[in-house]
């Protein structure tokens, strides 16, 4: 099978952390460029534009979208312009408006999209969902407990209005909603704002899915042991999904899924919608998130000091 | 043609001054029940639930859901599954969630949806549209202003979060989308809250429209004269849209557009969906009202007293 040169665009933390050791160790990609308002990676050539860089490296196959979501509108238009396939990070844009032009723009350039959730490549996340396919869920509760300070050291887009402890809580969203059988719904939220910030350093959701309920609770200020927990009761036994889903427990037993990483996962997945010419776009997760904002009864915390 | 046997979900105000008139003017339809925790229209059977009134007269062919947003999911689906045509009030539903998991419904239940957007089908609507295509816009700028307590007196449920301001203002957004020849893109939004309620009261928001700005002004505290209005600048003249789009001025010169009324448009275009077997389902503008909340820097002013 044909290399598939890929370039990244955002050179932050989840690029350097994930993106390029994964691509790395992968033998269908190469990675060969990067597009950063800062500095390229050693021995990678940097580019301030997408244009810019097709111009110099017309012979790159796609790209991987790693900006923070304000102001990714133009760097994915510009990408589908040059003909490349595109992978972005999650969350997939700064509003719901804008997430769902992207897939209409990918079949008018008869290109590929793969908007990511890396949580739901996590190892525990397929045997849950063919466990609970043959059972009838009681109630699930869901605990995405961390500190901000510790995961997201002086990162300030995370308080942009729309984000705050949604962006680790849209990974809690992108599991629960590949695991359950049935769409949640919505029935009330309750988000905290610290007095200095645009977004919610905290939230508690209800949900109703299919008629059971479904609590969500998210912190962004969590002092102690931190979690990435679901657990959910059945008819026939209890699951718990912890570590953000790469770890998996049934009846207080830990099952074997093995340690394959997310983003080993993702890779593998974009490699094939590229050779089958295929999109992948979800956008429930995000859309959850909206909807989080729609109804959220709001209350102010006090100021946030990292 | 066969007359459609109708019934109407939720006997409030837009029921009463809008349905039910608009109803008994069209030759296509006949008001024959009433789906309502209160009292029924006098001469038209009342009844708690769709399955209640199912079982009593089951030959009615399809249903207007006039109830406010939240609480409509079961309606719907009680709706679809006793085989009924359904027709939606703006907003469509409480969540993006649950409006978008109305069609796919009406799909497997092969039933036909219209989610209505009234205000589209105001009488300066179509033309401004077909005028806008043939010009370069330069800029523009809505202003929907209104005094609640004129408009909606004594109506807790106009304070639920995620409705507010938008209640009038996912009009204004309704006519935007439909005679703008792009899509709209959210840059900025500020969102005033009264001190005592759950959704805003004023909202400013600014759009890009393919690189122009649209500038947006909702308030729903308006105590001079009251504006439904749409100002737009192009190349070649001037377009003035007010009286919630039933008025049409080009460069300050007022347009003849005729002067039927919107809900006389809406039924006759349901009974065209239900001829054709054709949902007609756009949620849109209440994807740039959830995206209004996501990204809403929010300031609390004084406490609302009717």
């Amino acid at each position: 099978m044909k290399t598939i040169r890929v370039a990244i665009a955002g050179i932050g933390k989840i690029a350097r952390d994930q993106h390029i050791p994964t691509i790395a160790a992968n033998d269908r990609f190469e990675f060969v460029a990067a597009v950063t308002g800062h500095q390229a990676p050693e021995g990678i050539p940097g580019f301030r534009s997408v244009p810019q860089m097709m111009e110099a490296m017309p012979d790159i196959d796609a790209i991987a979208i790693c900006t923070p979501p304000r102001g990714r509108q133009t760097l994915i238009a510009d990408s589908f312009a040059h003909g490349l396939d595109v992978m972005i990070e999650k969350p997939p844009a700064a509003t719901i408006a804008e997430a769902a032009s992207f897939l209409p723009m990918a079949q008018a350039a008869g290109r590929v999209l793969h908007a990511t959730w890396h949580s739901r490549e996590a190892a525990g996340v397929h045997p849950a969902k063919q466990w609970l396919k043959e059972r009838t869920i009681r109630r699930v509760e869901c605990n995405w407990k961390e500190d901000v300070r510790v995961w997201h050291p002086g990162q300030e887009w995370i308080w942009e209005p729309g984000i705050g402890v949604f962006d680790p809580g849209i990974n809690a969203l992108s599991v629960l909603t590949k695991i359950l059988p049935e769409p949640m719904q919505l029935r009330s939220s309750a988000l905290r704002f610290p007095a200095n910030k645009a977004a919610p350093i905290a939230a508690d959701l209800e949900y109703d899915h299919a008629g059971i309920p479904v609590s969500v609770a998210f912190d962004f200020d969590q002092k102690g042991p931190q979690t990435w927990d679901i657990d959910i009761e059945t008819d026939d036994g209890s699951l718990k999904l912890s570590m953000g889903a790469s770890k998996l427990a049934i009846n207080g037993e830990d099952v074997d899924v093995g340690e394959e990483p997310e983003y080993a996962h993702l890779y593998r997945r974009f490699a094939e919608l590229i050779d089958s010419r295929t999109s992948d776009v979800d956008l429930t997760p995000f859309r959850h998130v909206a909807d989080a904002f729609l109804l959220g009864k709001r209350t102010v915390v006090g100021a946030f000091e990292e």
